[in-house]
């Protein structure tokens, strides 16, 4: 397909994670299924965020709001694998980041997914975009790619 | 964002399918999580196959392998709303076939978020790509849009 | 086994759902995962508290806990279907109450699967159990068996 | 509840998983919800028949149907902890086999939550009971508890 991306290896990526895969993410083709990959991605992003301090699920007046994912499977993955989700910074906004995501097999140098996530970030009552705080925004900008 | 797309309507969907939210649907910011699209898109698609006739989850020799898949939020939805997806082809290949996916609200006009799904045919032994059989592509082309 | 329980029919429960299996429901082994069948439960239970105005997952002060659950299987489930989830109150305490539910196949007279759901009242903030709200425990009531 | 069980812990258990939580575990109430515990179980159990050799998910012409589950919650749990999910097998019959499960947090000597899993033995097509393979039998006897 025209629109289909060059695929990412690991030099693409500033931050990894170790993700088990569960019994349930295959389906029944007995592959991880398309839709679990978001998840993953959820978790590799937010938990950049949560353990970096700068997200409180509970409590943070200012919050990221998905607005465009997307992904571009290469290569099929299976329960009981580990993967590791690579994550980076592919474009800074003023409101708005996107995050460039690659999901690798064990060993593998090229991803067997990649995919986009963009957060806009809007004050959590009212919903109203927001400028990315300064601290945050200096942590994205460290794992610019 | 420069490639944010325009929001489609109910005239761009051919099929519609009510899809009605589950508790754990929503997450921590009381919304419908990102990811959950990805199992509506998944559900809207194959119960159009299933439904036909062109896919038995459990016997098919030829399955859609997921490629690539993305949608753009525009409002978000919450448990319990019963929410519509509406699906369309955009693209009809040799072997692969995109979705055009729509989600919306009770009674809304525009989609509440959209998406594409592409599927590429292939024996589901040995995963190698195959024309579309053509019963399937007939099928496909009368929801084109 | 022994502590297995007699399988319930309709007329054990009083309010009926209608939840549409998706796509990812099914597990490897082509039916409905059994995990997926406590996610019927929670949207069973907590759509009838949000309908009724008992709950409102952003503000209510006091909410239910889940302490306890269990579920029996008895005849699988596949995607496309669509299943009825029941409910009735089997017991209800001062702060507690457990939920009987059962799952029924489309024209099933038995239950395709029953489980127990256990909540406990609490304060929100510090989880302190409380006793059921007197217009809540009266619904509940209602829909004792 | 006159059923509430006696709180296990660690010396309950015979093998250990660890298992990070993901974004989504968590509900609108900002803890794991009740249903990821069960998914938890399956990879506990299934994982430890995987990498045993005792279940090739795409080609055993004889699995466990899971027949009946339960969980009991004293503790809940977050993202982005990482959990541990102990188990041991708890009564082992002819056909079946009930494991016992303790989902335990970082450091914790007393589980955060407890169930049962029960598999039924059966051969993959017409789902009728088998004994349960020598072997496998041989390894759950070593995890008795």
């Amino acid at each position: 397909m025209s629109e289909r991306q060059p695929r990412l290896a690991r030099t693409d990526f500033r931050v990894f994670r170790a993700i088990p895969t569960r019994w349930h993410d295959n389906d029944v083709f007995g592959h991880v299924n398309n839709a679990v990959y978001y998840g993953w991605f959820d978790t590799a992003v937010n938990a950049w965020l949560v353990e970096g301090g700068f997200l409180d699920p509970a409590t943070s007046a200012i919050v990221g709001l998905v607005v465009e994912t997307g992904c571009t499977y290469f290569e099929s993955v299976a329960f009981p694998e580990t993967v590791e989700a690579g994550i980076a910074v592919e474009r800074l906004g003023n409101s708005s980041v996107t995050y460039r995501i690659g999901i690798f097999r064990q060993g593998g140098e090229q991803v067997a997914a990649q995919g986009r996530f963009t957060h806009v970030y809007v004050e959590r009552v009212g919903q109203k975009p927001v400028p990315i705080p300064a601290p945050l925004r200096a942590a994205m900008a460290s794992i610019q790619s």
